[in-house]
């Protein structure tokens, strides 16, 4: 039988990380540059090193640099030894040239030759790709997409991030800024996105919109018994019966992020429950076009916000079970992400094992 | 440099088909069987069968198979120098295994081995996809899409069905069923799609979303100038100034399609023109869908809808202006497809090019 139809593992981006050389990832965020000697997903050295409040490209590529050899010497090896650096940084940015354009959360930065720079300076291959990206590659090659060709890998925290990997290999899109599924419309009369879009998945489903949504209901006045027990857990000094409290609160609504919304959920605050509730079927509405989309066979959830566990992934799934076509929901298996806060690192250092 | 991160172009798969193998395409459609001996896009041979009313699998699959000696007798050819048979079909379908599992639109047709069946009769390699993935191969190797590895097909007719290439890969997933991007949620609060999901794409800017809308209006008693327009086009032989016909026609509001509804637009009619805005604007966002979690390179517009035009184009054009993120937008071309209605057959050709 023609066996070109049957899908094919590539022996070459599997193996368990014994034989594959040594590599340098950097995981550049908005608060830390995380830096470390590799081989497979086994940290040989650890250093990090804070961004800073002037992230500019003269000051943070200065910076990275120190860390690599910082990283090297902790390890006890030289350049010569590393087969690549990989750089996972935020986007938007190019992959195939390794040009940053003006990512948000870098102000300061616009059209900057990373790959380039680096190049010069340590003359091996050098990879840069956006961190969403990079920590899909790190769960593909060494977390919970390992033995699978077809996996779509979601980070929830303040964003939604997307990584897809199909035939085994990352969509980049011809200018490398494939794969923002959390810039997906899943509500085209929705709330305004940042990205300029009108009802994102990240819109909806972030923790940036729970907390939104807690601030919203407070403005309407509805939101007080989630204020009061919001306010008693931060403050343990206030008591939250008296008016004045209220009052102080709602000054500084900010204080109010998703973790808040998700403990007063379980502690039993009726409106903290419903936005946990919208948000959930938000998750599943998105997660249910991932599957039509992709018919991944692994959908590998991350992210801070996941961690508020069943009360957001019991009603996802149930929306997936009711709206989602027989073949791909049966054939998609939903787990969580397995590399922890190190998905970044381990990403960017496996962008080298990807484009050998 | 480092080449590894810059797009490459396999050359076997983009050459202009002279010294391409013949092949065998058959386009297996709700109403006819088309099938062709051709070398790359050109036709040697032409045979189109009606599938019939009783489209059971052994009452097809041995006209498929007569319409491929009459194919080969045609062409003047023997089955011997035919490389491979390509059949694109109605999904949900396994393209790696080539089981047709139960199409809405091949009713008695329940996990078909349609792959194996042929490789029985044939002995020579098989190919089977769904239609708009195998639509979308066509257009890649021999339309719209040529010299580029970064596509989306999206094909609006009564459905919106999609086909994406990228990495010079068909995206199928696990189970063969990827690429529907009809059944992308876009309005999740939106009306109920064949499907089961809620506020597909689909539901909302397909050729049938736009009758039913013109339905719904009509039941609502607010689309008597719809109605009017439709019946002196429809029935030169009606006059539309009386009670009587306006109860007559809501008799058979099924005779209503999209493309009375375009053409009651290009008159004037105000419900209509509303209906196609409508429809535009569901086209529109979409596409900002497609143009963010891929960044291709072209976005590939086919099926009978599009041949409304500018009043469906030019609206959609404006969301994608206002939506989309810059880089993603700003390298994507969305151009019309190109092989008209021999795509679904050329596109099944490719299929053993694809594969081999």
């Amino acid at each position: 039988m023609n066996d070109a139809n049957t899908k094919q593992t590539s022996p070459s981006r599997r193996n368990k990380g014994e034989d594959l050389p040594l590599v340098v990832g950097i995981d550049l965020g908005g608060t830390q540059i995380r830096t470390a000697v590799m081989r497979g997903a086994t940290l040989l050295s650890r250093v990090g090193l804070l961004t800073g409040e002037n992230p500019l490209p003269d000051r943070i590529i200065p910076r990275m640099c120190t860390a690599v050899h910082q990283a090297l010497q902790e390890a006890n090896v030289t350049i010569d030894q590393i087969a690549g650096i990989g750089i996972g940084a935020p986007g938007p940015l190019n992959g195939h040239t390794g040009v940053v354009y003006s990512p948000p959360n870098l102000p300061g930065w616009t059209n900057t030759p990373l790959r380039d720079i680096f190049f010069e300076k340590f003359t091996i291959p050098i990879f840069v790709e956006n961190d969403a990206n990079a920590a899909a590659l790190g769960e593909y090659m060494f977390g919970a997409g390992r033995g699978s060709e077809e996996i779509v890998y979601v980070t929830i925290s303040t964003g939604i991030g997307g990584g897809i990997i199909s035939n085994g290999r990352l969509i980049q899109g011809i200018a490398g800024s494939g794969g923002e599924l959390g810039h997906m419309a899943i509500d085209m009369h929705g709330p305004r996105c940042n990205c300029g879009n009108i009802g994102c998945w990240e819109s909806i489903a972030s923790g940036t919109a729970i907390a939104r949504r807690a601030h919203e209901l407070i403005a309407l006045g509805k939101g007080e018994a989630l204020l009061n027990y919001a306010l008693t857990q931060q403050k343990p000094d206030a008591t939250a019966d008296t008016p004045s409290d209220l009052q102080r609160a709602q000054s500084y609504p900010t204080h109010l992020n998703a973790r808040n919304v998700a403990e007063a959920a379980a502690a039993g605050v009726a409106e903290a429950k419903q936005i946990i509730a919208e948000a959930a079927e938000g998750l599943g509405v998105g997660l249910v076009n991932v599957i039509h989309i992709f018919n991944p066979e692994r959908i590998i959830l991350g992210g801070s916000v996941i961690n508020i566990g069943a009360p957001l992934l019991d009603p996802a799934k149930r929306v997936i079970a009711e709206r989602a076509m027989k073949v791909p929901r049966e054939t998609a298996n939903i787990v969580l992400a397995k590399l922890g806060s190190d998905v970044g690192l381990i990403g960017a250092g496996a962008l080298s094992y990807y484009n050998r």
